[in-house]
């Protein structure tokens, strides 16, 4: 697979050995995570939400109510700019200015479009739900043509994207080393727990296998 | 504490009981998680960074590199949105529909301001040290000039502030409630690991009781 090609904007200006623009990278940490934090532009300033996304191939996919502010402007075709993050750990340095966080990111530049199509949408729901309970799709009652028509998704071309990762111990200036003090890395992770059952679970109906479980998140696992 | 007042961009359309006005709210949240998403506008078009952050009272404080893009245009006194998220669960619905995240967000608007004095610099990232391992400011040997110098510290007033949380099971339609699938949460944390020693330590040096321990993240514990 050919590298995402540069531009101005994901080009790092400073620390360029932390930049990625191959597509493993940037698919891995997009497939790892759950949710993205969408920017757009409203009357000039700034807007950033937190929300759910999946990607197929090259293009990410975000959804939310049809009457939200934000996905109307998506469906509007908005200037976008998706961020995505994990946190992977607290880097604990020998210098309070060399402390840092492990972390790997990606951010995609474009204008988002509207999914108009009702038998587009419903396949493109139906990914995500994939990701996150594979099978569970066809375990459910099907989805009414008036919850397709209610619920807007948007699509964002894979185009102007680019990752950054941070990775490994501290990096301390070298006459440091010597200090008397600890230094090292705090791993940090998200991870599911134990299922919760619905209280108003009907009695007699046990917890599937495509329920996510105790440990990190494994898309479609 | 007052509530924050609401304003047209922080008063949610839709969904009204998510949102919260409440300081202790919108405090307890900034102070858990451990990055943010920061919002600018770049040439007419948005730009969303991951970046850690850090509170004391009603200023939330972001750091970096005074050679930072990011950086730059905050000290220039960008308009911002700063957004924090911290995903609770998946929650496993009866319907495509109904599934949703538990989550606790929340978003800042406002302009930021440089923090251009030395001695508050100092005293600023002292915080943010505190806030991640209480107490090892001291232990370490002390920032120069020029660490201070090449640090950019900029400052953003919780004025136009809320929060917006998800809890709780599954809302499925009433008629659903019979439907022979399993429904329910999956929890969802961030948490540290056991403490990685840079390969680097000097032997001998043990690890202090002030470096995050295996768990959830507890600013300052």
């Amino acid at each position: 697979m050919p590298d995402f090609e540069k531009t101005k904007r994901t080009t790092l200006k400073r620390l360029h050995d932390r930049g990625r623009f191959d597509r493993e990278t940037v698919y891995a940490i997009l497939d790892e995570a759950l949710i993205c934090h969408v920017g757009i532009v409203v009357d000039g300033a700034p807007v950033v939400i937190p929300t759910a996304f999946w990607r197929d191939a090259d293009t990410l996919y975000l959804h939310g109510s049809s009457a939200s502010r934000l996905i109307r402007a998506l469906e509007a075709g908005a200037e976008a700019c998706v961020t995505v993050s994990l946190l992977d750990g607290l880097v604990m340095a020998r210098s309070a200015f060399h402390h840092s966080f492990n972390y790997r990111s990606v951010v995609i530049f474009g204008r988002t479009e509207a999914v108009e199509d009702a038998a587009e949408k419903r396949r493109a729901l139906r990914l995500f739900m994939e990701r996150l309970a594979p099978g569970r799709w066809e375990e459910l009652r099907p989805a009414t043509d008036q919850e397709i028509k209610g619920t807007g998704v948007v699509r964002l071309g894979l185009a102007e994207a680019s990752a950054k990762i941070r990775t490994g111990p501290p990096i301390d200036d070298e006459e440091d080393y010597e200090d008397p003090v600890w230094a090292g890395v705090v791993p940090v992770s998200l991870a599911c727990g134990a299922a919760q059952p619905d209280p108003r679970l009907t009695p007699g109906i046990t917890e599937p296998a495509n329920i996510p479980g105790p440990g990190p998140f494994k898309a479609g696992a």
